[in-house]
């Protein structure tokens, strides 16, 4: 916790954040029943007052448009009946999900009596900090309730008239149930220099996690004394063996680069084994280029192409999010496993092969969240690895490594059930 | 990562680091019969070198003594032949434990076709910050490389010749068996200021843990941009409930408050229901003072002895580490369950009683790493909860809560093994 003195607007902040925290307790033992009706009570809600969620999202679209923001950043903020619809959905998904706390497990039965189990708990307090969107403010408070835990939510100030709504729909379904509004916190008017000071309250919020671009993420994670969950980045690889199916590793290429290059786990760089190269480059640089990929790459590859720009030092460790793509040709799978080893960002990492051992080799070597053998980059995604729903991502291996589901908002405690143990023989006396 | 510049020794120390990271990849892959080999090895080559290690220890408490060193820190820092005969034992305790890494689980086979698994692999490079105790670069290191896992190890000072000749040891062990030295790294001579500069290093490093006083722990966790292990401290309560066996209750206080007080699971405060107070405080002040405790009650504990002092509001969060306990009459247990609320470490809390439905509640409701009933705080350790062996303990839910033993030196990664499979169906076109 910081020592520092705190503006009259910081204790006010920090008064909030001990009733989200308050409002938590409540939660952690709030049965399942109830905690699921919240989430389907929000989804008639967000119905019922559809026309004012809209009207305010569209005052953030007004202002967005007359600041000149990017086609695509108007995307993001918007919402419209089908999203609305959407966000009613994905209430009643993870409505539907199993209880990821309470659960009690039989963990040791020690020689000295006693029995050892471990308990599903939730973290406490979540503080979500994120850019645009305002689904997050729907979505990720549901995950956080669902999971007994309070959040805090702290948007882009480009959705503050949206979010502000939101938070004022989630304040209706909590007080309708007798809960402690608080449980879902909506901070629409904190400055990045308060962010920076709650960041500090490491005894009040549990757990932070942030969603936007790197810069963000950086930041959060450069002054927070909190937990922080991190995903920099995703430069994916796809390596294509020298016994890969041909046809397999195309579509593995094509579903990787192209069908949204704008996404994390979309593939940045083509790592081909030589043997294979001839088979197989000049059909993927066709069916790239059919599908506009400008390509840069090694000298080697160069030669596979006429139009092939060479790719830099850079080039290796460079997230286009875009339709460009690196490609390398190496001499065997030490060689793909040692460049993905120095560029990659443990994100997701593809071998395409029919060699079993390379297989196991490139799985149990590969330094990534998640590895893959024969599937697309693609299905890093909490809803294709079948966690139900995904909070975030986390390419760092501390507490969560990879899509973050419901699980990843709890902890376990430990439970001991005794019949009056006790550790010092001569404690036995009276 | 930092971008200041860095002194000669800092860039030293980095390249220091980045070798640790290295050799750390090494053991990643190392098979279980080798990394078990490894520690063997450590506890002969201990056994043929103890009059060095002796010797060194020797010049450590001569050093200390000349300082005017306490007493509590001349047992901490002092090795001799039945220390280091424990040592040996501990490493062969741990190499006989399950391999904590390399399982792969089945996690979900969704619709895609895509076969879903966890895999546990080791986290990387684990740094020790911990003062006196030379046997934690025996033990620690251990179970860092049984998790296959790299370990820095930056003792204190007072310990510096003891901790050089344990790192000679395990460099000489390493190199026999034909793996990088520097997987075990000893620093004997890097400042606080070094360390601070090197707990900004999030990118080579994946873990920090700290052992020692509050300050060392809480000057770290404020410092560090790496994961931490915080365990500030242990204020832990008994509630003594009105239904509870009185026999039982004083041998959980006893043990709990005499067997060890200066550890952090011993008890500091006790809680008394009413109904309960005047068939078991007599008895329990008795049985306290006759093992020279000193008692510091709330007014109506101090009807029920002639000399007890009255607790201050100080005295509820203090982790007194020594023969003192605190002592508060409560009404019921949701009085005794604020009060742990309030004043408790999220360590050890116990509650005696016959009534299943209360410790039920108290299990459920209470927030602490280990929650017991009928059984003594003191069963919050590694080795009697059934973990095998101990690195530190979590007190923040965040990775780890509660001991922490091998598996606390693990994440999990997705493997995913698919035939092919696609997200985008257009990707299946040539």
């Amino acid at each position: 916790m910081t020592t520092l003195p705190l503006s009259d607007r910081q204790w006010q902040l920090q008064q909030q954040v001990q009733r989200c925290r308050d409002a938590g307790s409540a939660l952690a033992t709030l049965p399942l029943a109830q905690r699921n009706q919240l989430l389907r009570d929000m989804a008639n809600q967000i119905a019922a007052e559809q026309s004012a969620l809209l009207a305010a999202n569209e005052q953030d679209l007004l202002a967005a448009r007359a600041r000149g923001a990017s086609s695509a950043l108007l995307d993001r903020l918007a919402l419209n009946p089908a999203r609305i619809e959407a966000l009613q959905s994905s209430l009643h998904e993870v409505a539907a999900l199993p209880d990821p706390i309470g659960q009690r497990r039989p963990f040791s039965q020690p020689p000295s009596g006693i029995a050892v189990y471990k308990q599903r708990i939730p973290l406490g307090v979540i503080l979500m900090i994120y850019e645009a969107r305002p689904n997050v403010a729907v979505d990720a408070a549901a995950l956080c309730l669902k999971s007994g835990n309070a959040a805090m939510l702290r948007g882009g100030s480009e959705a503050r008239h949206s979010n502000a709504v939101i938070g004022e729909l989630w304040q209706q379904v909590l007080a309708s149930a007798n809960l402690p509004p608080a449980a879902v916190t909506v901070l629409t008017d904190v400055s990045y220099d308060d962010v920076n000071v709650m960041l500090q309250w490491d005894e009040l919020i549990d757990l932070v996690i942030p969603r936007g671009g790197e810069a963000l993420i950086r930041s959060v994670a450069a002054h927070s004394r909190i937990p922080v969950i991190r995903h920099y980045k995703g430069v994916c690889h796809l390596f294509v063996d020298a016994s890969a199916d041909v046809d397999m590793a195309i579509r593995l290429l094509i579903d990787g680069k192209c069908s949204r290059p704008a996404v994390c786990n979309a593939l940045e760089t083509l790592l081909v084994h030589a043997d294979i190269a001839e088979a197989f480059l000049p059909r993927a640089v066709a069916a790239l280029k059919a599908r506009q990929v400008e390509l840069r790459g090694c000298a080697r590859s160069q030669t596979f192409s006429d139009h092939m720009a060479a790719a830099t030092a850079a080039d290796w460790d460079t997230e286009y999010l875009d339709r460009i793509l690196s490609i390398r040709i190496v001499d065997d799978l030490a060689e793909a496993i040692a460049h993905i080893r120095r560029h990659g960002s443990h994100h997701s990492e593809v071998i395409c092969t029919r060699d079993e051992a390379n297989a196991e080799h490139f799985l149990n070597t590969v330094d990534a969240s998640v590895v893959l053998v024969n599937a697309s980059s693609r299905f890093n995604d909490g809803g294709e690895l079948g966690l139900g729903a995904e909070i975030g991502i986390a390419t760092t291996k501390l507490h969560a490594y990879g899509p973050m589901g419901l699980e990843s908002l709890t902890a376990e405690k430990f439970v001991v059930i005794g019949h009056g143990e006790v550790r010092h023989p001569e404690s036995r006396q009276p």
